[in-house]
């Protein structure tokens, strides 16, 4: 259950002590989730931003491998059980008001974190300093993928809704 | 009003076309906002995690300075604008599934980006690879704090909540 997962973690009692305590006091949201920027420990590149609800944090720190909470599966999700692309930790930040966490990762197998096949789910840039309309047009910062999705994940539901 | 802003992207016609595609189509949650986390470009460090509606999003792409949503205050805020730490932004990226934002950025002044005085939101970190308890100890990533908060901001209202 993750009411016993959640006992694990103090309760927030003052914004001092969450602010500049020592104490561990993640704030989850209305869905019980508190989201999760992933970064990769040898190019500092931002590879997901994902989000853990209190079994998958818990299951992290414990494991010292990532999980997270699919939110279009509704389930805790071991990064890279099916793919191979585990993400080892190597540091594991809270922030300020404790309701964001910072991974740093070391990913096994190719070194990709995206489902599309590329290493950074972040593979595209947003053009900037000018008044945008709908001509404007994404730029690619990654030009091939690192691995084929069919060959690793064969027919499982793409998670991107629309 | 926040829907002339979302008329700036494209409607999400297709999942191959949001993850393949050239087309700006960011998906906002059920509160209008999409996540963003924010590095700084000469260290790589994370900075933070904030919040952007449409709104924030088209002014940090057409200005080139990061504009966040505050969740706390419920309104459209030009970080920097008290504290003289601007954001110049470097880089825009989106994820594969255009639900979250990576901004890459310049800090103004002290080069700090959180509201407690430390330069990261990010300055403590969790030990991991035990069985977690409420004895547990985050520790000091940073040591110092960068600025005085109440120099600063004065009595603005802490932005931290329970």
């Amino acid at each position: 259950m993750s009411e016993d997962y959640q006992k694990k973690f103090h309760k927030r009692l003052s914004v001092e002590e969450v602010e500049e305590g020592n104490t561990l006091s993640p704030k989850f949201d209305e869905n019980g989730l508190i989201p999760c920027v992933t970064t990769d420990s040898k190019t500092n590149e931002v590879l997901m931003i994902g989000y853990m609800n209190a079994e998958a944090l818990v299951k992290t720190i414990e494991s010292g491998e990532a999980f997270y909470f699919s939110r279009s599966r509704q389930t805790v999700w071991h990064k890279g059980q099916t793919s191979g692309l585990t993400q080892k930790v190597k540091e594991i930040r809270i922030d300020d008001d404790q309701d964001s966490i910072w991974l740093t990762v070391d990913v096994g197998g190719s070194g990709a974190s995206c489902h599309v096949g590329y290493k950074s789910c972040f593979y595209r840039s947003i053009p900037s300093e000018n008044q945008i309309n709908l001509d404007l047009e994404l730029k690619w910062e990654e030009k091939e993928k690192v691995f084929d999705p069919i060959e690793v994940y064969g027919d499982t539901p793409n998670p991107t809704k629309l």
